[in-house]
């Protein structure tokens, strides 16, 4: 905690997030935060032989390499996208350092200022990144120069989008000549492990498909994709190179040894298996302890959005909670426009399955203890 | 090459890329392109150890972490540039992927279409990043917002900066309210293996220092550094976080632990030794096979930078090299402004010592077929 601290200082961090590093940092605090993975599940003995298997005899995973990323990680990408019904070929796949870097490889083929339509709530990495280039923030239902959408499981309420919403979408993209940002980050986290059809599929010079492996398999490894409009390829990699020249070759080598030898996709059903049972016990958890909250089950992801008719001062929240070693995600971060009541993300992934009932009666505790009905 | 050529063909590459990746894959190729570090000098047992010494028994390494970095590697990055006289705490250091992305941070505090000063000869991925951003170029003598500089050891040229040149920088950043990044990543490949004065250590809150572990470990780790001045430290995290959350987790922990174990102060004295053996043999060669050709002979660094006063059609001249089972990088992505004379950089640092020799002969004989005297 002192570490935290005076870290937190030099780096001028804003109150809240000081209080979450702190939550983070100290022992026994029951943790909804973040949107982590579950360590438990990472398949750490298959990484290191994967990793010694790429080094072995070889030194190529650790010397520069192209921009675009391994022939086999395109390919896997390529090809799991074409099960899913879209038309890609490995040589239209980007391998990139994480989501959140195909993200903004995105959006700079938006001009400044841009009109970019979205969801109320949305990943705050995007609102990051959209803020930095002085976008105007829209509904999905007005017209916009951008979307940005995760149709298949989205964070951080975990729903599909609507069959009805996803026509509206496409027949925007056409009418306007706009484009859509499709993060996929959490596609493979529906609870059924069903695969779905990316919107890439539907719209393949409109879309910009994100996907990562962090939610998957480890977000350490910093490997995710992106596949841009066949029109647009050349630029989004060009800016690939300028960013960082290339996504780590050492983490790449050893991913495509894993998922040549490694049964990814057991891994990806037992994932599933575990999270949907965490979030049947938030859930229940939530009804419980949380009644003045509302919230929709959700099909896959990493947690539940609760929106309550409660107002308060979000900073003394934090505070409150810490007190009583929970910590949470405040709802404010992930919405589009700020709005008085008081809403909160709750992460399951992480978070051990017995203590979630214990966590959510001291966050409801919290709650209590500083807010007021509006 | 089928694979090369195709690839190339997807990306739309230009011609001369075409080229130097066909190069890249041609067996039985001499190649002087492409700055990379010397792969037999790249530590993979004590790599591999400490891979598995990082997953041993703790996750950490593959879970979700600060955007700062490691504490141990900011630590390391610090003390370093304390001995070299530079006031700069742990807390002061942002953990980067690469040096390219920290080059890109230091830029993104500079208005769009902001004068940068620099050398006439420098970085080609610098130059990327200062076009993205429309930025006029402009000469080390000028007033500029913006300086990029490399005083420690240049690229292409290997040469230190002058004493007069050095003092003529600090005294425009102070009267002009200026900003220098300094891009130190060739430092530590000074034969001579003596550390230098970092430019930040006589203007700590005007400079950008800029590093990485790409020139003396391995560039496949990704992992480089940014010491912004303090006042724009917080801007700098902010957006580093917002480009991709953080550098990898697993290298930056595995780079932590072999740091910590292994010695790499006389890996970086070996690797030296070598390039400067590499380095002698290649004015040699060149003296002897390419006497059209000048060069100051280097402090350090990777490679030669080479005038004359030819002309010659660039991509003939690949072509003619390729041919000739030779590769090379043209002169021109390195220059701040075309010039009608050819110029060549011929790296040393991943070439095998006994055919340096034979490349430069094959190189001659390349530039032979296509090139006039201006």
């Amino acid at each position: 905690m002192a570490e935290a601290a005076s870290t937190a200082a030099s780096l001028h961090l804003g109150a809240q997030e000081c209080i979450a590093r702190q939550a983070a940092e100290t022992p026994g605090v029951i943790s909804f935060a973040g949107g982590l993975p579950d360590a438990s599940l990472f398949p750490k003995e298959d990484l290191c032989r994967a990793f010694l298997s790429a080094l072995d005899g070889r030194t190529a995973a650790l010397q520069y390499s192209w921009p675009e990323g391994l022939p086999d990680l395109r390919a896997w990408v390529a090809e799991r996208l074409c099960r899913r019904g879209a038309r890609v070929a490995p040589e239209h796949v980007i391998i990139t350092s994480g989501a959140q870097q195909a993200i903004l490889l995105a959006l700079a083929s938006a001009p400044r200022h841009a009109r970019i339509g979205m969801n109320a709530e949305s990943y705050p990495g995007a609102f990051a990144a959209f803020h930095g280039r002085r976008a105007r923030l829209v509904g999905l239902d007005t017209r916009a120069d951008l979307y940005y959408v995760m149709p298949s499981v989205s964070n951080p309420n975990g729903q599909r989008m609507s069959g009805d919403s996803r026509a509206e979408l496409l027949r925007r993209l056409a009418r306007h000549d706009a484009y859509a940002i499709e993060d996929d980050a959490y596609e493979a986290t529906s609870f059924d492990s069903v695969a779905s059809r990316p919107l890439l599929a539907d719209a393949r010079d409109r879309v910009f498909h994100v996907g990562t492996f962090s939610k998957t398999l480890c977000p350490g490894l910093r490997i995710g994709w992106l596949v841009p409009p066949t029109a647009l390829a050349k630029r989004a990699l060009t800016r690939k190179q300028t960013q960082d020249l290339q996504a780590n070759g050492l983490t790449q080598a050893l991913l495509s040894d894993y998922l040549q030898h490694a049964d990814f996709e057991q891994l990806v059903r037992r994932a599933n298996r575990l999270y949907a049972k965490k979030a049947r016990l938030l859930m229940s958890a939530t009804a419980r302890h949380l009644p003045q909250f509302r919230f929709r089950e959700p099909r896959g992801g990493f947690s539940l959005w609760l929106e309550s008719d409660l107002r308060c001062d979000e900073d003394a929240l934090l505070r409150s909670a810490l007190e009583r070693k929970v910590s949470f995600d405040l709802g404010s971060p992930f919405r589009r426009h700020a709005r008085p009541n008081l809403a909160l993300r709750l992460c399951f992934s992480s978070v051990v399955a017995d203590q979630i009932d214990t966590g959510v009666a001291r966050l409801s505790n919290a709650v209590a203890a500083v807010a007021q009905s509006a």
